[in-house]
């Protein structure tokens, strides 16, 4: 009697330990993963797009030389593969290709483009989700940007404990433990996924390493501010930042 | 007077020139081309599919882990997750996730979708110019295979150049150099591209180096018959080979 009430009491406490379990793997999904999985499926896609266009071009050169050497964006060929249709110059080198060949060119081009509008999709998705989750960082430092420091760090909650000169390097530990482990002959990195920020093209060399500090300094005030909830004042962060190097 | 009429007489060799290159540019591409080209794609195709198919599996399981863990193949998946819309188990694991967030990974499956349709219409088209360029490889070979061969031989001609030997290790390269650097201590390569004919699959370990090599006279007397334009002995050396390793 006594075993089977232990065995009874066993089982039950299994179930609800199971229950419960299952219940914090079910909670444990937040915006986190999905702005880490939209952003990683975008530079899946850049993969995936690269590598298909070369073939494209490659493959159309042989119908339009012309065209693919005049088109250097592989969107714009895209667009211009499509667009075109079967013209081309009168007097092309191109070879004369029966209609069953050019489709399948056609085909690939239709696919590529397609592609590149779910980047969009997964982009204008991307900045949905952040405008209720960090939008003040996404002011300061866009959408591509934060959702990319957002996947680094693993989290917004991480992110926030990052000091602001761990987030001016993130994505650059390549070259971080190059300069640690040379004996520093290797210069220390002045930036890592923040040299894609816009403000970073606007200024000269010298400059790069300052605004790199300076957008750290923001972004980690921002981050902050989301992860508390506080009020919207990355209108006021990004307008600081733009005043200091114009 | 004399100079004038030199010029006139370069000018117009020029312009002879030119359009003779012109035109020798142009009648160079032929089935060779587009047949390295449709299986290159083939190629980048499968690669593109396995990168976002990963990302899918991950993805996907936020919101339905179970059903990604039983799914295995990749084309299966994406046809599940299509099908299966937004429906799972009642007391699934996956977190509760927005229509908007699950549509984010549905156009992905949808995409990747798209992208093996794209390589089953390349494999079609492949056989249909291989009908005329190849019947008898093709018969021999399958179309994956011979198209494989005749990108990495660069033409029909060049296959039909090369001994049985060699055509049977084509695709092993690096295997064949190991073998000959490591003063033979690394065995030589039984197979290359032909490694992946279905008749390997059907024979004992033992014998693989046997099919591969039979296989590779077939196919090297197919190659002989379409490039000079021969008789259809396709089905005669198919079942020649079949009976062999039956």
């Amino acid at each position: 009697m006594e075993k089977t009430r232990g065995r009874e009491h066993f089982e039950s406490l299994y179930k609800k330990n199971l229950e419960l379990t299952k219940k914090q793997v079910k909670e444990s999904v937040n915006e986190d993963s999905f702005i880490a999985h939209a952003i990683g499926n975008v530079g899946e896609l850049d993969k995936a797009i690269n590598l298909l266009s070369k073939r494209l071009r490659e493959w159309y050169a042989l119908y339009n030389p012309e065209m693919e050497r005049e088109t250097g964006e592989h969107e714009k060929l895209v667009q211009a593969v499509l667009e075109n249709k079967g013209k081309r110059e009168k007097n092309s080198m191109g070879a004369e290709i029966s209609s069953g060949d050019l489709s399948q060119i056609m085909l690939l081009a239709g696919q590529i483009k397609e592609l590149y509008d779910l980047r969009k999709k997964h982009e204008s998705y991307l900045e949905e989700i952040m405008k209720k989750h960090c939008p003040n960082m996404l002011e300061v430092a866009g959408v591509l940007i934060s959702a990319k420091l957002l996947e680094h760090a693993g989290s917004l909650r991480r992110l926030m404990m990052m000091p602001a000169s761990t987030i001016q390097i993130l994505g650059a530990e390549k070259a971080l433990f190059r300069h640690l482990k040379t004996g520093k002959k290797a210069k220390p990195p002045k930036y890592g996924i923040l040299s894609q920020h816009p403000l970073i093209g606007k200024v000269k060399k010298e400059e790069y390493g300052k605004v790199a500090r300076t957008l750290a300094d923001k972004i980690s005030i921002a981050v902050k501010v989301d992860y508390f909830k506080g009020k919207f004042i990355g209108d006021k962060l990004k307008e600081e930042l733009e005043k200091k190097f114009q």
